[in-house]
């Protein structure tokens, strides 16, 4: 019997700044760009959307920005989250890695993104605002959104995808129970969805549908706000509590990771575990190689191509720089919905250009083995969208052993699987399945992109 | 904004002693009976079921009994939990009382189940069992114990209640995942099992029905051995480390509850935080009340008579002495399944006649109710079992604000909802109601009841 080994943080030891990383970039990213005249947009261009805190945390140079004290006192409801020494992981796996994963599903809403919900939901509350809109693809994000607005007194209006709505309805019960209006989405409150149901009244909906549902609501009432959960700046700089707490972990541990895994989204699930030990690397010459882990079914940061796209399918954000599959790509329906985005956010994917971290897509029946693996070594179910880190230590670990030499690895247990437990029963069941994406589909939503190029 | 303040408790606080309640109740539990002779018996007579390290427990009048370092070990995982001030519900119920409370939902298994479940897996593994067999309802204790039975090795059989094994698979997918083996019960791999399904074939099963076959098992297998997730007295004191923690905590707080609420079930959650303050209350002069919160349809501790009974529907096991509404009682299908048991365990059945602690029975709705307005004011979704103690709370925070006096209120979040989301749905979509028991239902199982009377 060998099981993880906690390493201990106290309450006070939570960050008191997040990390930008936009300070320290060899290369800068490329500005947004105005997609009717093609021309760069400044901070006001946003103002309809986001409220001015968040727009200048977008645009910040500033290397540090100090947490406000409401949104640290709300962080330790299940902050400083844990890090474990995978020991029992470790065994298993007959490695002479060391393996630790910071685990996050210790959040009321068993994932990471209230750790940027909470102060999104701030900063708005701060300017009065009163409603926001978001969207949601399984429904982490809108869950952890719900708990934020709840907490602030901020009404929120979720626009989930079709298909999860119909058939994920445990994430819709708990933004309910958190107060949130939740709205299938295409829906018929939206020109955008109203579109989209004119042309395919089943439409299952996609993420990128719902983010223009979202955006036209708030762009069109004066009193809502929208809110995204991944891709943008000032998101991934929120999660960077996640790097920082686990640096001060480390060193108490007497260790630095060679190499750093997460999963990736649109960038906020990396972006939190990795930014702050880039940062090293630029700064102090260290060599920590940082991976991004996407599903083999949505290769954006494999095979996409870096260049100027909408974050949205109807085309209503800026354009932004990004590896991409094209705004109008259909990610096929894995359970990792979270994952399911055509698109990177402009700093991950200025990283990626400047190879200054690394990427590789996987399927997910071998996320699912390294998943249900990791369970029974280490206790704790991983979230589906999780088990792609993982896959990724078991190949490093693997690689370790084969070599015969150590290596330190680090990777983000971005959350549990209560909610995901039908994934699992599909995975035992023999129902889960890879995807392998014909060229044809793979440039499906590049072929007729005429956006810019990103230059 | 107001949200929950935290109280810190660092790994090394975690109790090194169970505290047994044995040692200072006034008066002494009932010793169980041979059915077939009706004469007591001793520990030997529970030796096909149980390793002897549990069983010396079982019967230890010792009041400390140290905590294997291994068990120590995994607890880190996820203890000390977090002890939190209620501030937002305090605020949200506008009381004068101050409401505090332990949240057990951070474990692997999102419930208190594996503080007893890890340390039965290890006195099991201690004498070298290579399988054991347990029962479940809605899944709780099941996923609890196959956690803890994978990290030992040990095999485990779960015998789950058929209507939850058809309707809730997502907690026997959690079992899966940690190894188990899991049957709907009634199954045809037991007499007890088969018996049932002739004279109904369509037996939705219940708690009494599982463990019969569970035992079953054990009995009639020399290398396996069987075991129960409450009721029992080891069961009872494994729990104690919920209420030892509060207590330290509490006394950072410079606090010390009046009143210590607990959902109720067989006992094990109620024990977990009350018996260390009713400690206090036996030696120190204390006078903490002490409330166990039981479903009104299943109201043993309150409507059941004290007396001997089986603890399984078939009559394997021996007669204990208990608050019980007949082996044979069927409780509705409410949501809270763990909550749906026929009896209490001895000790706390002794407790209540003597009138040390208090009992009520509750509605659902009204715990339901309860339940939203907590996560929306505290951010966190419990359990269905656990909103048996928060409607509680509310009516003594409720009585706080009447009266105009300030008190102490802590009550134990015994696990998240997180798995529970459908009971949820079906509550805001008003397919929940109440169940109000006829004289005739309460009485079905106690009417041609003929054990011996407890005296």
């Amino acid at each position: 019997m060998s099981t993880a080994k906690k390493i201990h943080l106290s309450e006070n030891e939570i960050p008191e700044k997040w990390y930008n990383i936009q300070a320290d970039m060899p290369n800068p990213t490329l500005p947004p760009l105005n997609p009717g005249t093609g021309e760069p947009i400044g901070p006001e261009a946003l103002a309809p959307l986001f409220p001015m805190g968040l727009i200048m945390q977008e645009v910040s140079q500033e290397r540090w920005i100090e947490i406000p004290e409401e949104v640290r006192e709300i962080y330790k409801i299940w902050r400083p989250t844990p890090l474990f020494r995978a020991t029992g992981l470790e065994k298993m796996l007959d490695t002479p890695a060391k393996i630790y994963y910071k685990y996050e599903g210790v959040s009321p809403a068993g994932s990471h993104k209230p750790n940027t919900a909470v102060p999104q939901a701030y900063y708005n509350k701060q300017e009065n605002v009163k409603r926001i809109t978001t969207e949601t693809g399984a429904g982490q994000w809108g869950s952890a959104l719900s708990f934020a607005c709840q907490l602030f007194g901020i009404d929120l209006e979720v626009y989930m995808v079709r298909i999860s709505y119909d058939q994920k309805p445990y994430r819709k019960s708990m933004m309910n129970t958190w107060g949130a209006r939740v709205l299938a989405s295409p829906s018929e409150t939206t020109e955008s969805g109203r579109k989209i149901l004119a042309d395919a009244p089943d439409s299952p909906g996609s993420l990128g549908i719902a983010i223009s549902e979202a955006v036209e609501r708030a762009a069109t009432d004066e009193g809502t706000k929208y809110a995204l959960g991944s891709v943008l700046n000032h998101v991934l700089m929120h999660q960077t509590v996640i790097g920082l707490e686990a640096l001060k972990q480390l060193e108490k541990a007497g260790d630095y990771p060679d190499v750093v895994i997460a999963p990736f989204g649109g960038g906020s699930n990396f972006a939190g575990i990795a930014f702050p030990f880039l940062r090293h690397n630029f700064q102090d010459g260290k060599k920590t190689r940082c991976i991004a882990v996407e599903p083999a079914s949505c290769p954006k940061l494999t095979k996409g191509e870096f260049r100027y796209d909408f974050g949205d399918t109807v085309g209503l954000t800026p354009l932004l720089p990004m590896y991409t599959l094209g705004h109008t790509f259909v990610p096929a329906p894995i359970h990792a919905g979270g994952l399911r985005y055509h698109g990177a956010g402009a700093i991950v994917s200025q990283l990626l250009k400047d190879n200054l971290i690394e990427a590789i897509a996987l399927q997910q029946l071998e996320c699912f083995e390294a998943g249900v693996k990791f369970a029974q070594a280490e206790g704790i179910i991983p979230a589906p969208e999780a088990t792609h880190g993982i896959a990724q230590v078991f190949r490093e670990a693997e690689k370790a052993k084969e070599e015969g030499k150590s290596r330190t690895i680090l990777f983000n247990l971005c959350g549990h699987g209560h909610l995901d437990m039908s994934a699992y029963d599909d995975y035992f069941s023999g129902r889960l399945t890879d995807h392998h994406l014909t060229d044809e589909q793979l440039h499906s939503g590049l072929k007729d992109l005429n956006t810019p190029a990103a230059t």
